[in-house]
């Protein structure tokens, strides 16, 4: 089987960092997970001893606790601070700067809206920094919010995809007097999404390899699945025999917490198929 | 010919309280049209003696000058309340909002894109209240476009199609950090292109009346025309019978400036068709 890789593809900037602010810190733990990659996550405890928390009441009774990637709640980083916890930031800087957005623009009577999903660390995080901070999943979602504020800001999820995010701006510029958008999809994010967008669009089969609770890497699935056939992997092991029959060329791309090394296993064994 | 009448039409708010002050103001003189409908301005002269003054320097010798509904530039008001001249101000409240906004806009170092047109009084009026201030008709014009400031503020001639206002915004969005975009297209142009889409939908021909200089008409003719056979018109002398033929219902609706009394003429020439 032959393989093309996407011209962007993997560990984006704020992993890389993480990553490396992990392994200068043996013995450390995380609060959650570091980046949404278990088998990385795994290596990091097996060489270098960095554990991980699931609690914040966990982590405060430590002496040194990393704060993962995707960053935590405002109170759950003064509870730390508070215990003097040793506390090293390995927030994204892409994900400090909606965090810092959305207590500016509440302490300047904005009422916010997250493009994102409730559920994910980085938008719990990036909420708990706001007053009134409303989180959409789609434009419908917009219809049922009372606002408290009559000018509104809008940030996104660091992972989204840019055009989904611009049906929920429009929508609200079409009903309010000012909207302030802030565009904070990551520029990796991005250039993977494009990368992606026109690797499948020229291949028979792609496999896309990521955590299965890792937001960019679905993004990348959905953008992929557009184009071809295709399937989302965390290793080599999930490879399926049966998925190649008649298939010439197979693309690969991956998530921003895809470490090389996964990536490097999975095109060797598609080669061989 | 039976007529239907759009159910928003004519005269805006902003139309309405500056004749008003003109009527209050006999034997004073207006800097620029009033309004866009020559007919109307024609019976301000003829009942109540208000003149028009074509330049700011043909205006600064008279006593009391009245500024039209569209505004005019920040340095003509100035030369004019220098010379002593008691300025009576019937500048839209809806155009005063976008001067504010882009003079608020520059003093926060935010270059400022207006969607206009150039040459309409209204824009050269917002434009000269910033700094470094852009005027687009469309998305393209954008490419060519070098800011002084990174953060970028938007604001639309009042008279704009909403629908495209969100293809500039969203140009922008695309490209830079922060876009603050502000709704300053006026909900009576809205309702009255509401209700001309409908209305145009449901006709065999749609007359238009309004100043064929008038941004608003245009806009309501550029909907109509979408829908049925469409004629702009400034008044009823300029109906012509064969674009009657074959039709059963017509259309009517008229833009901001058009008076009431020009759209009854029309209708009532229709209705003997």
């Amino acid at each position: 089987m032959k393989v093309k890789l996407a011209s962007h593809y993997g560990f984006c900037f704020g992993v890389k960092r993480a990553i490396k602010i992990a392994e200068e810190h043996k013995n450390s733990a995380t609060m959650g997970p570091l980046i949404h990659n278990q088998k990385e996550i795994s290596r990091l405890k097996k060489d270098f001893n960095v554990d991980l928390y699931e609690t914040i009441d966990e982590a405060k009774e430590h002496d040194t606790v990393i704060i993962r990637t995707h960053g935590i709640p405002k109170n759950d980083l003064a509870e730390l601070k508070k215990n003097d916890t040793k506390v090293i930031n390995a927030t994204c800087p892409f994900v400090t700067t909606p965090q810092q957005i959305v207590k500016k623009m509440s302490e300047d009577k904005y009422s916010v809206v997250i493009f994102g999903d409730a559920d994910h660390p980085e938008v719990k995080g990036v909420k708990s920094y706001g007053d009134d901070v409303h989180v959409v999943p789609n434009p419908e979602a917009l219809d049922s919010l009372i606002f408290k504020y009559d000018k509104i800001a809008t940030v996104a999820q660091t992972t989204k995809q840019k055009e989904k995010y611009l049906d929920i701006v429009n929508s609200l510029i079409l009903k309010y007097k000012e909207v302030r958008v802030f565009n904070t999809i990551c520029d990796a994010t991005f250039e993977n999404q494009a990368a992606t967008r026109e690797l499948s669009d020229t291949v028979d089969i792609m496999i896309v390899i990521g955590g299965k609770n890792s937001s960019n890497t679905k993004q990348l699935f959905n953008i992929s699945e557009e184009n071809c056939v295709s399937y989302l992997i965390e290793d080599e092991t999930e490879l399926d025999l049966k998925w190649f029959k008649d298939k010439e060329t197979c693309g690969v791309t991956a998530g921003a917490s895809t470490p090389d090394w996964i990536i490097q296993k999975v095109i060797q064994n598609i080669e061989k198929i």
